[in-house]
């Protein structure tokens, strides 16, 4: 028999995985409304935007205001995502609850998107966590793995690579690592094998999975992850996103369509199904002409949920 | 450490489950490319089609014709639906390989369906045995208890009344007897605990999982299913299908998608991917202004495969 943990937490990351890839600048307003109503809908940990450079990407140049409006919602944990030291300095100062900074196993898909080398940015690693210590801060810093599962750019990405880095990135002061299959690469059995290892690796201090839909098996990838004991999640309301260098790819996992799935199976998330279909609608509507996914919305929920 | 078969049959349900549920009636010579083309692609089971009176289904009234042509393929195992004795007789005379006789575990469904209580199915299975018998027939006869974890008319379905069905269809004559999530209520964790109960019910006679995708969790679902040891799953090319009685309903399992998470989690399906996909084209554009599904074509397969 399957065993599954009693609860799970979805981090909503629609704000930055999503509106990074799509053209529609939302304005800060309805990024401030999605995440209270996200709050409201019961979501306690949001990645709220990027410290990025705004010429870079505009979609996400408010992201200083979204995570001062996030930080006063009681319980509510916000996230930033950071590419560098000068990112983190910024989440640092704005007192954000935690920094991600990726890093991409695949050399090719990090010299694409990061111009820098995965152990250049274990290096920077080192930097960010000696910055946030000098400053005295609470701010926590994940190392997100990312293309852990394999790459456009590069094909293969050998299971051996991306552990080395995960131990790398704690080693450098981490205080988390989390996986991400940036482009649609994994499959469930491939998950279980690489998330018990990573479990095995670095216990509790692997915190999440991050799942592209680009080949429809985000979920069955979530549920072959969540057999091992992992249980923080990545999402895109309605799975908004993608990746540059991922043509065609289909977004996130869509946070109703992984909510629905958990709580269905018996796995507390604390998300009010109701009330995040409406908010996937009000999103979907702020949306006009960009392409959104998803399968719940549709048929709605079961009548026995 | 999860553990997974080898390899897994995928069952094409498109021809029935699948064109029955749109308005296109899919001209008699397509349909017989279309099985031809997935024979080419190696499918090895196909479902063609429904011996139900025309006037009732009219998109299926060749279903003899097309059920002829799949026999001139060597190793192909053609399967119909057959609603009732009248259908089985027709089935036994056109040598089908299989028939399915669909019972639905929910009171509701079933006479909503098929105009007879869940007994009154298995009575039918009874006569359809016998009459089996006395024409010396080699067709198999498969007992497919729908609405297997829930329903739209009547809520919840038990279990333990699942589990009385299936033990009723095989006492009454059933060769072999399937589940099916008609309506997508199903999720990993009750597939799982099903899967699990009716494996120890009927052994290798029962055969086969057939799950929708209407609130996204079909791949999910045969995923569960798959750790519990069933190897063989409906599917449909593009997603198409759905149920009368489920609106906003997504359709099944998609044959391409099922079939690519296999192969990328090592479970051999004999499928040829390019070919399926391509397959997949041609069968949607014979379906102008249909609803298709499935995530996979979008973005393609990917380099590592």
């Amino acid at each position: 028999m399957i065993s599954l943990p009693p609860q799970a937490v979805i981090r909503e990351v629609g704000l930055r995985d999503g509106l990074q890839s799509i053209q529609t600048v939302l304005p800060t307003a309805l990024k401030c409304e999605w995440v209270s109503a996200a709050f409201a809908a019961g979501q306690r940990e949001i990645e709220v935007g990027s410290f990025v450079p705004a010429r870079l990407l505009p979609q996400l140049a408010d992201t200083a205001e979204v995570l001062a409006h996030a930080q006063t919602l009681p319980g509510l944990k916000a996230s930033v995502l950071v590419p560098n030291l000068k990112g983190a300095e910024r989440a640092i100062e704005c007192g954000a609850h935690l920094m991600i900074l990726p890093l991409s196993a695949s050399h090719a898909h990090s010299l694409a998107n990061l111009r820098k080398t995965p152990d250049e940015v274990v290096d920077e690693m080192r930097r960010i966590r000696a910055e946030r210590d000098a400053a005295g801060s609470q701010t926590l810093i994940e190392g997100g793995v990312g293309t852990a599962f394999g790459c456009t750019l590069q094909g293969e990405v050998k299971p051996t690579e991306v552990l080395r880095l995960l131990a790398a990135l704690l080693d450098a002061g981490a205080d988390r690592v989390s996986l991400a299959d940036t482009v649609g690469y994994a499959d469930p059995a491939s998950v279980s094998r690489l998330f018990e290892q990573a479990l095995r690796l670095a216990g509790d201090r692997f915190c999440c999975g991050h799942f592209h839909d680009t080949r429809g098996l985000a979920l069955a990838n979530v549920f072959a992850a969540l057999q091992t004991g992992v249980t923080r999640f990545d999402a895109s309301l309605a799975g908004i996103g993608g990746c540059p260098h991922a043509p065609g790819a289909s977004g996130n996992a869509a946070t109703e369509d992984l909510a629905f799935m958990l709580q269905a199976a018996g796995v507390a998330t604390g998300v009010d199904l109701p009330q995040l279909l409406a908010l996937r609608q009000r999103v979907v509507n702020w949306l006009p002409g960009e392409q959104t996914h998803g399968v719940l919305w549709r048929a709605g929920l079961p009548q026995n949920l």
